[in-house]
């Protein structure tokens, strides 16, 4: 079942998903195991009609291995209330400690239309199909993505644009400085 | 002259400066020519002693240029109180509007050690050497630095951390969305 205010995000405007420069949450799965890791560097690399991602992903991480063997994956944008989750899961490793998914309290559900999986209560998603980039991806570790589905929390993004301020302040994004610390998504500016 | 408050940044905490994903401008010169343009699509991709970045610059920038044949940009965080600043060297271009830089009041001096142009009023620099992937600056229009000299305001960032929180609101980096519409960083969580 997919969660209360999960809405459709046209492919054209979901850019701005990650446009403010967002931490995310990475999912992926192959032969029902399913893992997410935590990234700080994930980045928007073309919008349009062909809206295309890039997140690096490190050589030592499970979810880089689900990704490599099923060629997709999710991004997705966890709240200020899931700062300590979005640690947790960058910090462990299902090398290491299987259940973490369990461990952290990490749920998910099946993007529509596909065999991704998306973690709940984040308030952005973009399914993505890996670009093959093998020389990218062995000397950088970096992922390049076709987005391909684009959902949001419609409390907080709606009509193209965020609006976090008609809405609880727990559901803000966040931004990863370093050892845990976070900066959380703030007020609006018009330039 | 260096701005006051213009302090070094150790190479191996240069990342942080760049973390939480902020719109950045990006400078270059060559041949006596300096340009300045906006980018939201610029992203950590290595950290430790060989820290790099990645940035999209559009084939039609006159920036781009400047990159390619300098071999060395800089990506640098303008604040809340550039947020038109980096709204207008965003829309106009060099090659259209050739006195860009005059019209839009900004203002650049030079990386100590290099010849690299960096805008004053920004609170963290990172001074780039292009590493040349010429498959990637072709198709994704990515191109990837090495992070050769970082510094910040020392107003905001020192001790390798942030710190809005004790100096003026208009220091703040800021996010693009769409539109002119950025989103300031806010708040410090700790997860």
């Amino acid at each position: 079942m997919l969660p209360a205010h999960f809405k459709h995000v046209p492919l054209d405007k979901s850019y701005r998903l990650m446009n403010h420069g967002p931490t995310v949450l990475v999912s992926a799965q192959h032969g029902g195991v399913t893992n997410v890791m935590a990234a700080a560097w994930a980045c928007v690399l073309d919008y349009g009609n062909t809206p295309k991602v890039t997140v690096v992903l490190d050589k030592a991480t499970r979810t880089r291995e689900l990704v490599e063997a099923s060629g997709f994956f999710a991004l997705q944008l966890p709240t200020k209330a899931m700062a300590t989750l979005t640690c947790r899961v960058g910090s462990d490793s299902a090398k290491d400690v299987p259940d973490k998914l369990l461990k952290h309290g990490v749920k998910t559900f099946t993007a529509p239309d596909t065999d991704i999986p998306l973690v709940e209560g984040c308030v952005g998603w973009l399914a993505c199909r890996l670009v093959p980039e093998p020389h990218n991806q062995q000397t950088y570790d970096l992922f390049i993505g076709d987005v391909i589905g684009a959902w949001a929390d419609d409390r907080v993004f709606r009509d193209g644009h965020w609006h976090f301020d008609d809405a609880p302040d727990d559901l803000r994004t966040i931004h990863h400085v370093a050892g845990g610390q976070f900066l959380v998504t703030g007020e609006v500016v018009q330039g």
